[in-house]
């Protein structure tokens, strides 16, 4: 018996089982649709479905909106907690209050809503102009997801190329921290590789340079416990609708550390982050804390399910989160090991727990056509340029159990491929 | 018998019926949720919900998210027509295409996605970028809608002062056209008084002088026809959530005139605006035409329920969709007259046909007060600060005995309050 085969022996198959037979977050799989035949490892890209969105959705539309209609925006805004309704107003805060204690921060250094890519803008915008005129640098990670680095570049052509966006390779941060450089654009987790770099560690080098820290959670929020206070960062932004299970598309979130919101300026300055909306004022006044950030009116169904879906993470103890993500990955890595020795698969995600998020990647150099033949089979990851096989593990609805289902599946998609 | 008792009578309410029972379009209110009681006069605020909404976002949320899950972003991309479902990446397209003929565009020239607020901002940058460099005055109507202004004191802040935001009364606005003005941001109905400004006019004189113009039709699209091209207009934004019923928050529109679209540039670009965004390039190469716009991640919920209400138009000939405007708001005029001669009522809406949109709007001393009663008694308007009662009339949801019965209310409403 080879060391693969033992790997898939129905030995290894029920050590997994009996891990899973033990595992604190198993009652949550029951709180969200998965299709049948499916090993879903792209939450990371979109999570799936919590089952309480769909009614969510239908009440906020016949009722809220169809039955109340106006009255909706500030009916009931005395109520409180996971069951209240309406209030619209105050949506966007309440539900930032849900996700604060997801990143480590307090409920009024949170605003929700607009694209994580618009809400990129209004930081870069509000960091930059707290810098000191001489600092021009962006810096940031060459691996950046390319809508950090679109952002950064219309901005800088808006201020009329002022602003130099230096994009080095990850491992050069460090060094490239100086007296020239504004503010740092840092993705925490990389989209392609799963690495993870140390916020704490860069945001108090940073600091020890005079740099303003804004830091991407896209692939943090969620998927491990998050302290931005604790580690003094500055700015951040993250997604709804990946490791929060929010809705495709669902808005997104940002944080500006209380430190600096009297100094920090919503230069995108809508209606919704005026201090009185409806006092319609010809000058725009803030809203006290990071409501300021809220623009234009918020898109209640997107948001009403964002709503809905966090309230998952209710009774999670996010470091139990982690150890079983640690658990899932750790498992993927051993069953794709043999794998590793027989096809041309090269790891790229890191070993070391505090160097990883909670995905793992592979280079392949057919790596488009190994994820479609993939998901033929029913295990959806994600292929991304140029050649990353990408699969996101989600521990409030995967079991070591799927993870076992999703490499016999790659396995056999690798054995289709010819041996390539 | 008075002249007040005469058009109370029977007989008027008779005489109304009789036109609603010739109403080309009294089919379409049964497309529409309308509450029991309830006279809906708050359409320019948010539009009532089409039937066909919740439907669609149970699908949306449980088979094409919940089901398909991020297959559903690529899935079906060859199909089209209302019943296309999936293929979230072109949404926003289908979405544009949709609105393009009911403001006088076509559909390249059309993005949707974000709020008013940030496609306001997106437009200002835009415009502002190809204005000669010393025309340095944005010229407003001091009585704009307050997020129009707020977001180009955002921007002018942002742009470090250089320009000034110039509020003038509508009345003076032809006069302040010069070589001076950057652009126009005007809104086309005001969100108060009703009072429309002359788009195609305004437009044509402020190009006399060099001018680049920003039109609002948040109280327009949908309400009547517009004819952005006809106009020769240049920059646009609309509103989701009011004439056009999608939904509180529903996601906005933006017009880029067609010979303006190489030189304005997308200064929020965002990967969704990338003309390839899964290329994962580090630079960011605009898409064609109007899609550059798309910043990040579309909000498929709220945008699925947009394009399902948008149906509702497919066979309305907004012409005759015009005609019964008008006539519902002559008849409120008309109903109204003996009460303005008994009570401290002021029309502020003009008479004039090519002069309002769908509203009409009236002075109260006690306006806050009434529009409580009102509400009370089921007919739902706006209060408008300082002292406006707003009345809002959808030709496809309203009918003339609605207009009879508003009326009944406001002056119940009016007798209620001691005759002041």
């Amino acid at each position: 018996m080879t060391v693969f085969d033992r790997l898939f022996a129905n030995s290894t198959l029920s050590q997994l089982q009996e891990k899973d037979a033990h595992d604190p977050l198993a009652h949550k799989r029951a709180e969200f649709k998965l299709p049948e035949g499916v090993v879903y490892l792209d939450g990371n890209s979109l999570g799936a479905l919590p089952l309480t969105v769909p009614s969510r959705l239908a009440r906020v539309a016949e009722e809220e909106w169809g039955g109340q209609l106006i009255r909706s925006w500030t009916a009931n805004s005395s109520s409180s907690g996971t069951g209240a309704a309406q209030d619209w107003m105050n949506l966007p805060d309440r539900v930032a209050a849900k996700i604060a204690p997801l990143i480590g921060a307090q409920p009024h250094e949170v605003a929700v809503g607009d694209s994580t890519s618009v809400n990129i803008f209004k930081l870069l915008a509000a960091a930059l102009h707290m810098a000191a005129p001489e600092r021009r640098v962006i810096l940031t990670d060459a691996d950046n997801f390319p809508t950090d680095l679109y952002m950064a570049q219309g901005l800088n052509a808006l201020l009329g190329g002022r602003y130099e966006l230096r994009p080095v390779p990850g491992a050069n941060l460090e060094a490239n921290l100086s007296g020239e450089v504004a503010l740092t654009l840092l993705t925490e987790v990389d989209y392609r590789t799963g690495h993870r770099l140390d916020l704490a560690g860069l945001t108090a080098k940073a600091h020890g340079h005079g740099i303003l820290t804004i830091w991407d959670l896209a692939h943090s929020a969620g998927a491990f416990p998050v302290d931005l206070n604790g580690a003094g960062a500055d700015f951040a932004v993250g997604c709804g609708y990946k490791f929060l299970n929010g809705g495709p598309g669902a808005p997104s979130f940002l944080f500006v550390a209380e430190r600096h919101q009297d100094s920090a300026q919503a230069f995108l300055s809508g209606w919704m982050g005026h201090v009185d909306p409806f006092e319609m004022a010809r000058d725009f006044t803030p809203a006290p804390g990071a409501r300021r950030y809220v623009v234009g009116t918020p898109t209640v169904l997107s948001l009403s399910a964002l709503d809905a879906a966090l309230d998952v993470f209710a009774d999670v103890d996010m470091t139990v989160l982690r150890a079983k993500s640690l658990s899932l990955t750790d498992t993927f890595m051993e069953l794709m090991e043999p794998l590793m020795a027989q096809y041309p698969l090269t790891l790229v995600t890191p070993r070391n727990h505090d160097e990883r998020g909670s995905q793992v990647s592979y280079q392949h150099p057919q790596a488009r056509e190994m994820m479609e033949r993939l998901i033929g089979r029913g295990i959806l990851g994600d292929f991304r340029t140029p050649d990353i096989l990408r699969f996101g593990f989600t521990p409030l609805y995967h079991s070591h159990a799927d993870v076992w289902r999703a490499v016999q599946g790659i396995k056999a998609a690798l054995e289709e491929g010819g041996g390539t």
